[in-house]
């Protein structure tokens, strides 16, 4: 079978979204389904396609891994609580944390990450549960990307750790497999999430671990957090494609009241881009630069040096992990 | 004996050169003496003066550490030649890097190359050699900030390992001990030095060893030498106070010929600044940026990723190390 693109162009929401949630409905018949709920957009828009057509025969799962933004499952959860979902919390730091205890190497860093989420923790709740039905959030770009060798395959039963020919009966449905994210963000608007959801700059899979070079740790994550919190404050406004803030693992010399303090450093990244296959710096103006550095030094504890990205993708990426 | 400053403005060259010509025919009588030059404004003015008062009975010895800039040794003995004064290169790149292999913490990389060079380097040559004067290019500057505990006491006999109890007859002569940098410069010129030499912006007493973060190897050495040298040529026109590029340890993931390539990363830092006791980013415009960025991941091997420097000193300090 040969997927085709919708394109934004040809896409008619409100039919889109019914035939999906019908779709959604003819599949499961009177079953039960499940799905991870990550608050990006394109697992957003999948959560509200399942709880059309389900009801509370969807189950939806945000998986706390102790990596995410200053606030952001009560964010998450009280957003889809105004829109009559009621999603599951599953606290799941203390895995997570200890799968990422001494590890360095980012590519170890996103497989171990990869691994507590499918086989841990969402597999253990697919597993122990009774759904049959799993809710994915695949986009065309996922689709074209593992075509092209670029994303790992992920075929979501063997990432489960379900093997589909010893436990037959599993069903994985991709709503929104043939968009692309300009044409999934239309679909969100029209399913009435708000904007601020729907036009939510990327972040990445591995959350704020992308952003952490070296050992994750709760420590140095609540650091990147409050960094982040900063930068995506301070450049709200901004039409950039994304904003990011990365801690160092390097530490360098500053000096805080008269006295040296061998200290942190972030790194400030904000870029313009239309498609993350390519980008380049903002420039973003010198006021705002100093403002944001003068916050990240004045309020994250213990960091004393702040730089600003200045090299284009390619020979950079987008997050430094 | 209390040591007052002479202020640019009360300054007349020509007769402070004299003065200090006479001090130290006065000082060595017939007698030998020795010195160290760094390339510095004060270590060449001290130079000349010295050859101005002792012709050949001044030895200058300019130490290879293998920590310096691009062409620097053979810049600063081929600048000197063409004023009248031989200087000998003293061979100690070994010497150095064994002594810094496996160090990174910043403290004891500077402890370990003050060592080498006083102790072991320099030491030697003074207590092998037959001159009893050293001619010093402590400035007044250097004596506030020793007695403010922000420098090390720096009693020259003392780092040199000689017991000035035990073997009598050594003496320090430090002719620039009452100018600041400024008054310095002046000097310099009337001096006959170059422009570019008189007005060259500070450069660490470690040299390239206080920016590299991490271990300092000859590669990472020749590493940081390329960048500085690119972020020097391009900013040689900046009024800026001083700038320079930093080594980090930490790799962080770019892209390079469409295949990842987990590589290195350059800061690039430039001060407007007076005094150095406080700095403020220059606010270059995002052309020079782009054009350093450009030029350092083309032409450096394995930088993959350029930073600039947004933070103001205080909390950051001029250097990373």
């Amino acid at each position: 079978m040969t997927l085709t693109e919708i394109r934004p162009e040809d896409l008619k929401p409100e039919q889109f979204i019914a035939a999906q949630v019908e779709e959604i409905r003819q599949a499961v018949g009177d079953g039960l389904a499940i799905n991870a709920l990550s608050g990006g957009v394109d697992s957003s828009v999948v959560t509200l396609l399942g709880h059309k057509a389900l009801g509370p025969r969807l189950r939806t799962c945000f998986i706390q891994n102790g990596l995410m933004r200053e606030g952001e499952p009560e964010y998450v959860v009280g957003l889809f609580r105004r829109l009559g979902v009621e999603v599951e919390l599953v606290p799941a730091e203390a895995e997570f944390f200890s799968a990422l205890a001494g590890l360095t190497d980012p590519e170890e860093k996103r497989n171990a990450i990869t691994r507590v989420f499918y086989r841990d923790v969402f597999g253990r709740l697919v597993r122990e549960g009774k759904a049959r039905f799993l809710l994915q959030g695949t986009n065309y770009t996922d689709i074209e990307e593992t075509i092209a060798g670029i994303k790992r395959q992920h075929n979501i039963l063997e990432q489960l750790g379900i093997d589909p020919q010893k436990e037959f009966g599993y069903r994985v449905i991709e709503p929104v497999v043939r968009l692309r994210k300009t044409a999934v963000r239309v679909v969100a608007r029209a399913l009435g999430l708000p904007d601020e959801l729907a036009n939510r700059p990327p972040f990445p899979g591995p959350a704020l671990a992308a952003r952490v070079i070296g050992e994750v740790t709760r420590e140095r994550v609540a650091i990147v957090r409050q960094a982040t919190a900063i930068v995506e404050h301070e450049l709200r406004t901004t039409p950039a494609f994304q904003y990011l803030a990365i801690l160092h693992e390097d530490r360098v010399t500053g000096i805080r009241d008269g006295r040296r303090e061998f200290g942190l450093q972030v790194d400030v990244r904000c870029w313009d881009s239309t498609d993350a296959l390519q980008g380049t710096p903002t420039r973003l103006p010198f006021e705002v630069l100093d403002r944001i550095a003068g916050r990240i030094t004045g309020e994250v504890p213990g960091v004393v040096s702040v730089t600003y990205n200045i090299t284009a993708k390619p020979p950079s990426t987008i997050e430094a992990v």
